[in-house]
Protein backbone atom coordinates (compact mmCIF):
# COMPACT_ATOMS: atom_id res chain seq x y z
CA UNK A 1 0.00 0.00 0.00
CA UNK A 2 1.01 3.69 -0.26
CA UNK A 3 0.71 6.59 1.19
CA UNK A 4 0.27 10.27 0.33
CA UNK A 5 0.10 13.15 2.67
CA UNK A 6 -0.23 16.81 1.91
CA UNK A 7 -1.42 20.30 3.45
CA UNK A 8 -2.97 22.74 1.02
CA UNK A 9 -2.91 26.55 3.06
CA UNK A 10 -5.70 29.25 2.21
CA UNK A 11 -6.52 33.01 3.74
CA UNK A 12 -9.46 34.16 2.62
CA UNK A 13 -9.53 38.31 2.21
CA UNK A 14 -13.56 38.39 3.37
CA UNK A 15 -15.21 36.45 6.23
CA UNK A 16 -16.97 33.97 3.94
CA UNK A 17 -15.67 32.50 0.69
CA UNK A 18 -15.93 29.55 -1.37
CA UNK A 19 -12.61 28.44 -3.06
CA UNK A 20 -12.55 25.97 -6.14
CA UNK A 21 -9.63 23.35 -5.66
CA UNK A 22 -9.80 21.04 -7.90
CA UNK A 23 -6.61 21.61 -9.81
CA UNK A 24 -4.10 21.42 -6.21
CA UNK A 25 -6.11 18.44 -5.90
CA UNK A 26 -5.39 16.89 -9.13
CA UNK A 27 -1.62 18.09 -8.91
CA UNK A 28 -1.41 16.08 -5.26
CA UNK A 29 -2.97 13.01 -7.45
CA UNK A 30 0.23 13.20 -9.30
CA UNK A 31 2.69 13.82 -6.62
CA UNK A 32 1.54 10.85 -5.41
CA UNK A 33 1.79 8.37 -7.99
CA UNK A 34 -1.40 6.41 -6.46
CA UNK A 35 -3.42 4.70 -9.70
CA UNK A 36 -6.41 2.51 -7.43
CA UNK A 37 -7.55 3.88 -4.07
CA UNK A 38 -9.02 6.36 -2.22
CA UNK A 39 -8.49 9.98 -1.89
CA UNK A 40 -9.90 12.08 1.68
CA UNK A 41 -9.48 15.90 1.34
CA UNK A 42 -11.24 17.69 4.57
CA UNK A 43 -10.74 21.18 6.69
CA UNK A 44 -8.53 20.69 9.31
CA UNK A 45 -10.46 23.50 11.04
CA UNK A 46 -13.87 23.39 12.51
CA UNK A 47 -15.16 26.64 10.90
CA UNK A 48 -14.51 25.48 7.20
CA UNK A 49 -15.35 22.73 4.57
CA UNK A 50 -14.58 20.71 1.82
CA UNK A 51 -17.33 19.71 -0.26
CA UNK A 52 -18.18 19.00 -4.08
CA UNK A 53 -20.66 20.68 -6.03
CA UNK A 54 -21.04 23.20 -8.87
CA UNK A 55 -18.37 25.63 -10.07
CA UNK A 56 -20.89 28.15 -10.95
CA UNK A 57 -21.25 31.91 -9.76
CA UNK A 58 -25.37 32.26 -8.83
CA UNK A 59 -25.32 28.47 -7.23
CA UNK A 60 -22.44 30.10 -5.32
CA UNK A 61 -24.47 33.14 -3.97
CA UNK A 62 -27.27 30.93 -3.37
CA UNK A 63 -24.92 29.29 -1.01
CA UNK A 64 -23.87 32.68 0.94
CA UNK A 65 -27.97 33.93 1.21
CA UNK A 66 -29.23 30.05 2.27
CA UNK A 67 -26.33 29.83 4.81
CA UNK A 68 -27.19 32.93 6.17
CA UNK A 69 -30.65 32.08 6.62
CA UNK A 70 -30.21 28.83 8.33
CA UNK A 71 -27.13 30.01 10.59
CA UNK A 72 -27.07 33.59 10.42
CA UNK A 73 -23.65 35.02 11.54
CA UNK A 74 -25.57 37.99 13.20
CA UNK A 75 -26.66 39.16 15.59
CA UNK A 76 -23.39 37.76 17.71
CA UNK A 77 -24.81 37.03 21.22
CA UNK A 78 -27.96 34.92 19.69
CA UNK A 79 -25.27 32.21 20.23
CA UNK A 80 -24.13 30.90 23.70
CA UNK A 81 -20.62 29.92 22.13
CA UNK A 82 -20.29 33.38 20.95
CA UNK A 83 -18.22 35.54 23.94
CA UNK A 84 -14.55 35.74 23.58
CA UNK A 85 -15.54 34.28 19.74
CA UNK A 86 -18.16 35.48 16.90
CA UNK A 87 -18.19 32.46 14.94
CA UNK A 88 -20.61 30.13 16.50
CA UNK A 89 -22.41 30.59 12.65
CA UNK A 90 -19.24 29.24 10.70
CA UNK A 91 -19.31 26.29 12.92
CA UNK A 92 -23.23 25.64 11.84
CA UNK A 93 -22.58 26.73 8.16
CA UNK A 94 -19.34 23.86 8.04
CA UNK A 95 -21.64 21.38 9.54
CA UNK A 96 -24.16 21.99 6.96
CA UNK A 97 -21.41 22.22 4.27
CA UNK A 98 -19.68 19.02 5.76
CA UNK A 99 -16.03 18.09 6.68
CA UNK A 100 -14.62 16.23 4.28
CA UNK A 101 -15.11 14.78 1.25
CA UNK A 102 -13.50 10.87 -0.07
CA UNK A 103 -13.17 10.71 -3.48
CA UNK A 104 -12.50 7.34 -5.49
CA UNK A 105 -8.99 6.75 -7.36
CA UNK A 106 -9.23 5.19 -10.56
CA UNK A 107 -6.16 4.92 -13.29
CA UNK A 108 -4.27 7.92 -11.38
CA UNK A 109 -7.39 9.92 -11.69
CA UNK A 110 -9.55 11.56 -9.08
CA UNK A 111 -12.96 9.32 -10.40
CA UNK A 112 -15.59 12.44 -10.94
CA UNK A 113 -18.76 12.45 -12.47
CA UNK A 114 -19.60 15.46 -15.14
CA UNK A 115 -19.56 18.34 -12.79
CA UNK A 116 -18.47 17.08 -9.62
CA UNK A 117 -15.45 19.62 -8.63
CA UNK A 118 -13.68 20.37 -5.21
CA UNK A 119 -14.42 23.30 -2.88
CA UNK A 120 -12.85 24.51 -0.09
CA UNK A 121 -15.79 26.42 2.45
CA UNK A 122 -14.28 29.35 4.52
CA UNK A 123 -16.80 30.69 7.01
CA UNK A 124 -14.71 32.58 9.51
CA UNK A 125 -11.42 33.73 7.00
CA UNK A 126 -9.10 36.28 7.22
CA UNK A 127 -5.99 34.24 8.69
CA UNK A 128 -4.49 31.14 7.47
CA UNK A 129 -5.91 27.54 7.70
CA UNK A 130 -5.50 24.29 5.95
CA UNK A 131 -6.74 21.32 4.37
CA UNK A 132 -5.58 17.96 4.71
CA UNK A 133 -4.88 15.81 1.50
CA UNK A 134 -4.10 11.74 2.28
CA UNK A 135 -4.49 9.30 -0.49
CA UNK A 136 -3.58 5.66 -0.16
CA UNK A 137 -3.69 3.03 -2.45
CA UNK A 138 -1.25 1.16 -4.89
CA UNK B 1 -4.34 -4.25 -2.32
CA UNK B 2 -7.24 -5.27 -4.17
CA UNK B 3 -9.93 -2.93 -5.55
CA UNK B 4 -13.23 -2.86 -7.50
CA UNK B 5 -15.33 -0.07 -9.33
CA UNK B 6 -18.76 0.16 -10.63
CA UNK B 7 -21.26 2.29 -11.87
CA UNK B 8 -25.05 1.93 -11.51
CA UNK B 9 -27.36 4.26 -13.62
CA UNK B 10 -30.79 5.67 -12.19
CA UNK B 11 -33.68 7.36 -13.98
CA UNK B 12 -36.46 8.89 -11.41
CA UNK B 13 -39.99 8.95 -13.66
CA UNK B 14 -40.71 11.94 -11.12
CA UNK B 15 -38.14 15.41 -10.18
CA UNK B 16 -37.20 13.29 -6.53
CA UNK B 17 -37.24 10.00 -5.12
CA UNK B 18 -35.27 8.48 -2.95
CA UNK B 19 -34.01 4.14 -4.09
CA UNK B 20 -32.85 2.05 -1.89
CA UNK B 21 -29.61 0.42 -3.58
CA UNK B 22 -28.39 -1.80 -0.27
CA UNK B 23 -29.26 -5.08 -2.51
CA UNK B 24 -26.86 -3.52 -5.38
CA UNK B 25 -24.52 -2.62 -3.05
CA UNK B 26 -24.45 -6.10 -1.83
CA UNK B 27 -23.82 -7.60 -5.26
CA UNK B 28 -20.79 -5.17 -5.75
CA UNK B 29 -19.29 -6.70 -2.92
CA UNK B 30 -19.51 -10.29 -3.89
CA UNK B 31 -18.76 -9.45 -6.89
CA UNK B 32 -15.54 -7.49 -5.50
CA UNK B 33 -14.28 -10.48 -3.78
CA UNK B 34 -13.01 -8.26 -1.18
CA UNK B 35 -12.89 -9.48 2.40
CA UNK B 36 -11.65 -6.33 4.59
CA UNK B 37 -11.72 -3.10 3.99
CA UNK B 38 -14.03 0.52 3.03
CA UNK B 39 -16.73 0.41 0.28
CA UNK B 40 -17.23 4.27 -1.08
CA UNK B 41 -20.46 4.80 -2.93
CA UNK B 42 -21.42 8.45 -3.92
CA UNK B 43 -23.20 10.19 -6.35
CA UNK B 44 -21.37 11.43 -9.67
CA UNK B 45 -24.00 14.14 -10.10
CA UNK B 46 -24.55 17.21 -8.07
CA UNK B 47 -28.16 17.67 -7.38
CA UNK B 48 -28.30 13.59 -6.25
CA UNK B 49 -27.10 12.13 -2.52
CA UNK B 50 -26.30 8.80 -1.77
CA UNK B 51 -27.11 8.03 2.57
CA UNK B 52 -28.10 5.90 4.85
CA UNK B 53 -31.04 5.83 6.87
CA UNK B 54 -34.20 4.10 7.32
CA UNK B 55 -35.95 2.68 4.49
CA UNK B 56 -39.53 3.37 6.12
CA UNK B 57 -42.30 5.27 3.60
CA UNK B 58 -43.30 7.57 6.36
CA UNK B 59 -39.82 8.90 7.29
CA UNK B 60 -39.10 8.85 3.50
CA UNK B 61 -42.43 11.42 3.27
CA UNK B 62 -40.90 13.28 6.08
CA UNK B 63 -37.72 14.10 4.14
CA UNK B 64 -39.31 15.44 0.82
CA UNK B 65 -41.51 17.45 3.24
CA UNK B 66 -38.83 19.14 5.39
CA UNK B 67 -36.38 19.45 2.36
CA UNK B 68 -38.73 21.47 0.69
CA UNK B 69 -39.09 23.58 3.98
CA UNK B 70 -35.07 24.39 4.16
CA UNK B 71 -34.85 24.25 0.00
CA UNK B 72 -38.32 25.39 -1.67
CA UNK B 73 -38.39 23.95 -5.60
CA UNK B 74 -40.52 26.58 -6.33
CA UNK B 75 -40.81 30.19 -6.88
CA UNK B 76 -37.32 29.34 -9.30
CA UNK B 77 -36.74 32.69 -9.58
CA UNK B 78 -35.54 33.16 -5.69
CA UNK B 79 -32.11 31.10 -6.83
CA UNK B 80 -29.21 33.40 -9.00
CA UNK B 81 -28.30 30.25 -10.63
CA UNK B 82 -31.98 30.01 -12.22
CA UNK B 83 -31.94 31.22 -15.16
CA UNK B 84 -31.29 28.60 -17.99
CA UNK B 85 -31.57 25.85 -15.09
CA UNK B 86 -33.95 25.17 -12.48
CA UNK B 87 -32.46 23.11 -10.45
CA UNK B 88 -30.73 25.47 -7.71
CA UNK B 89 -32.67 23.32 -5.15
CA UNK B 90 -31.50 20.46 -5.88
CA UNK B 91 -28.20 21.51 -5.13
CA UNK B 92 -29.18 22.54 -2.11
CA UNK B 93 -31.36 19.69 -1.24
CA UNK B 94 -28.49 17.39 -1.82
CA UNK B 95 -25.96 18.90 0.29
CA UNK B 96 -28.46 18.40 3.33
CA UNK B 97 -28.14 14.81 2.61
CA UNK B 98 -24.73 14.33 1.70
CA UNK B 99 -22.83 13.00 -1.37
CA UNK B 100 -21.54 9.91 -0.33
CA UNK B 101 -21.13 7.37 2.22
CA UNK B 102 -18.18 4.81 3.24
CA UNK B 103 -19.42 1.65 4.84
CA UNK B 104 -16.59 -0.24 6.45
CA UNK B 105 -16.32 -4.17 4.68
CA UNK B 106 -15.56 -6.59 7.29
CA UNK B 107 -16.06 -10.31 6.06
CA UNK B 108 -16.85 -10.08 2.83
CA UNK B 109 -20.14 -8.20 4.01
CA UNK B 110 -21.27 -4.25 4.44
CA UNK B 111 -20.87 -3.79 8.17
CA UNK B 112 -24.16 -2.40 9.29
CA UNK B 113 -25.93 -1.69 12.40
CA UNK B 114 -29.26 -3.16 11.90
CA UNK B 115 -31.29 -0.65 10.62
CA UNK B 116 -28.69 0.91 8.42
CA UNK B 117 -29.91 0.84 4.43
CA UNK B 118 -28.36 2.66 1.70
CA UNK B 119 -30.44 4.98 -0.92
CA UNK B 120 -30.12 7.24 -4.09
CA UNK B 121 -31.61 10.58 -3.22
CA UNK B 122 -33.12 11.96 -6.57
CA UNK B 123 -33.83 15.63 -6.52
CA UNK B 124 -33.81 16.65 -10.42
CA UNK B 125 -34.70 13.46 -12.06
CA UNK B 126 -35.93 11.92 -15.70
CA UNK B 127 -32.79 11.73 -16.75
CA UNK B 128 -30.07 9.01 -16.67
CA UNK B 129 -28.07 9.58 -13.49
CA UNK B 130 -25.00 7.34 -12.19
CA UNK B 131 -23.42 6.51 -8.75
CA UNK B 132 -19.97 5.37 -7.88
CA UNK B 133 -18.83 2.22 -5.91
CA UNK B 134 -15.39 2.06 -5.60
CA UNK B 135 -14.02 -0.82 -2.97
CA UNK B 136 -10.60 -1.22 -1.30
CA UNK B 137 -9.10 -3.66 0.50
CA UNK B 138 -8.39 -7.46 0.84
CA UNK C 1 -2.73 -4.33 4.28
CA UNK C 2 -3.74 -4.41 7.86
CA UNK C 3 -7.35 -4.04 8.83
CA UNK C 4 -8.63 -3.29 12.81
CA UNK C 5 -12.48 -3.34 13.66
CA UNK C 6 -13.99 -2.51 17.06
CA UNK C 7 -17.39 -1.37 18.07
CA UNK C 8 -17.63 1.38 21.56
CA UNK C 9 -21.35 1.18 22.87
CA UNK C 10 -22.91 4.52 24.56
CA UNK C 11 -26.32 4.65 26.63
CA UNK C 12 -26.99 8.69 27.50
CA UNK C 13 -29.83 8.82 30.12
CA UNK C 14 -31.55 11.93 28.36
CA UNK C 15 -32.95 11.61 24.64
CA UNK C 16 -30.15 14.29 23.19
CA UNK C 17 -26.28 14.24 24.09
CA UNK C 18 -23.05 14.91 22.63
CA UNK C 19 -20.51 12.90 23.72
CA UNK C 20 -16.63 13.17 22.85
CA UNK C 21 -14.82 10.09 21.85
CA UNK C 22 -11.62 10.95 20.73
CA UNK C 23 -9.65 9.47 23.80
CA UNK C 24 -12.10 6.06 22.54
CA UNK C 25 -10.43 6.42 19.24
CA UNK C 26 -7.09 7.05 20.04
CA UNK C 27 -7.05 4.15 21.70
CA UNK C 28 -8.21 2.32 18.72
CA UNK C 29 -5.14 3.73 17.11
CA UNK C 30 -3.10 2.38 19.35
CA UNK C 31 -4.49 -1.13 19.53
CA UNK C 32 -4.78 -1.11 15.76
CA UNK C 33 -0.96 -0.88 14.87
CA UNK C 34 -1.72 1.04 12.00
CA UNK C 35 0.73 4.31 11.72
CA UNK C 36 -0.42 5.21 7.53
CA UNK C 37 -3.85 4.88 6.41
CA UNK C 38 -7.55 5.73 6.69
CA UNK C 39 -10.11 5.23 9.84
CA UNK C 40 -13.68 5.24 9.84
CA UNK C 41 -15.94 5.99 12.48
CA UNK C 42 -19.77 6.22 12.24
CA UNK C 43 -22.92 5.47 13.86
CA UNK C 44 -24.69 1.89 13.53
CA UNK C 45 -27.70 3.65 14.17
CA UNK C 46 -29.92 5.69 11.97
CA UNK C 47 -31.06 8.34 14.94
CA UNK C 48 -27.26 8.91 15.53
CA UNK C 49 -24.51 10.69 14.49
CA UNK C 50 -20.72 10.71 14.92
CA UNK C 51 -18.77 14.28 13.77
CA UNK C 52 -16.01 16.70 13.78
CA UNK C 53 -16.42 19.99 15.92
CA UNK C 54 -15.66 22.07 18.82
CA UNK C 55 -15.50 20.93 22.38
CA UNK C 56 -17.15 23.60 23.91
CA UNK C 57 -20.17 23.66 25.91
CA UNK C 58 -21.87 26.73 24.40
CA UNK C 59 -21.41 25.82 20.92
CA UNK C 60 -22.99 21.96 21.88
CA UNK C 61 -25.96 24.47 23.57
CA UNK C 62 -26.09 26.43 20.14
CA UNK C 63 -26.61 22.63 17.87
CA UNK C 64 -29.26 21.81 20.63
CA UNK C 65 -31.15 25.06 19.53
CA UNK C 66 -30.48 25.12 16.00
CA UNK C 67 -31.11 21.35 15.72
CA UNK C 68 -34.38 22.11 17.34
CA UNK C 69 -35.55 24.73 15.24
CA UNK C 70 -34.59 23.30 11.94
CA UNK C 71 -36.48 19.88 13.24
CA UNK C 72 -38.38 20.19 16.05
CA UNK C 73 -39.08 17.03 18.33
CA UNK C 74 -42.90 17.86 18.83
CA UNK C 75 -45.73 17.85 17.98
CA UNK C 76 -44.68 14.60 17.30
CA UNK C 77 -47.20 14.39 15.30
CA UNK C 78 -46.00 16.72 12.35
CA UNK C 79 -44.13 13.67 11.06
CA UNK C 80 -45.48 10.71 9.29
CA UNK C 81 -43.07 8.41 10.58
CA UNK C 82 -44.32 8.73 14.28
CA UNK C 83 -46.84 6.27 14.81
CA UNK C 84 -45.40 3.31 16.28
CA UNK C 85 -42.47 5.65 16.87
CA UNK C 86 -41.99 9.11 18.16
CA UNK C 87 -38.48 9.69 16.77
CA UNK C 88 -38.83 11.45 13.01
CA UNK C 89 -36.80 14.25 14.65
CA UNK C 90 -33.91 12.03 15.44
CA UNK C 91 -33.58 10.75 11.89
CA UNK C 92 -33.43 14.59 10.61
CA UNK C 93 -31.20 16.11 13.16
CA UNK C 94 -28.76 13.65 12.31
CA UNK C 95 -28.59 13.72 8.62
CA UNK C 96 -28.13 17.75 9.32
CA UNK C 97 -25.23 15.80 11.99
CA UNK C 98 -24.06 13.37 9.37
CA UNK C 99 -23.73 9.37 9.66
CA UNK C 100 -19.70 9.00 9.69
CA UNK C 101 -16.24 10.88 9.56
CA UNK C 102 -13.43 9.52 7.75
CA UNK C 103 -10.00 10.43 9.32
CA UNK C 104 -6.08 10.18 8.01
CA UNK C 105 -3.80 8.10 10.05
CA UNK C 106 -0.16 9.37 10.08
CA UNK C 107 2.68 7.94 11.75
CA UNK C 108 0.32 6.07 13.85
CA UNK C 109 -1.90 9.15 15.16
CA UNK C 110 -4.99 10.68 14.08
CA UNK C 111 -3.86 13.36 11.44
CA UNK C 112 -5.86 16.05 12.75
CA UNK C 113 -6.14 20.10 12.99
CA UNK C 114 -6.06 22.25 15.77
CA UNK C 115 -9.11 21.89 17.27
CA UNK C 116 -10.88 18.83 15.61
CA UNK C 117 -12.71 16.63 18.29
CA UNK C 118 -14.83 13.69 17.29
CA UNK C 119 -18.49 13.60 19.00
CA UNK C 120 -21.44 11.07 19.33
CA UNK C 121 -24.48 12.84 18.74
CA UNK C 122 -27.11 10.96 20.37
CA UNK C 123 -30.68 11.99 19.06
CA UNK C 124 -32.89 9.18 20.72
CA UNK C 125 -31.18 7.65 23.49
CA UNK C 126 -31.88 5.96 27.02
CA UNK C 127 -30.55 2.78 25.49
CA UNK C 128 -27.77 1.23 24.49
CA UNK C 129 -26.54 2.33 20.82
CA UNK C 130 -23.11 1.40 18.88
CA UNK C 131 -20.07 3.63 17.23
CA UNK C 132 -18.12 1.66 14.64
CA UNK C 133 -14.47 1.89 13.95
CA UNK C 134 -13.10 0.70 10.97
CA UNK C 135 -9.08 1.35 10.64
CA UNK C 136 -7.39 -0.04 7.33
CA UNK C 137 -3.62 1.22 6.26
CA UNK C 138 -0.25 -0.40 6.85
Amino acid sequence: MKHYRKELTFRTPTRRALVHITPQIEDCMRESGIREGLCLVNAMHITASVFINDDEAGLHADFERWLEQLAPEKPYDQYAHNGAEDNADAHLKRTVMGREVVVAVTDGQLDFGPWESIFYGEFDGRRSKRVLVKIIGE
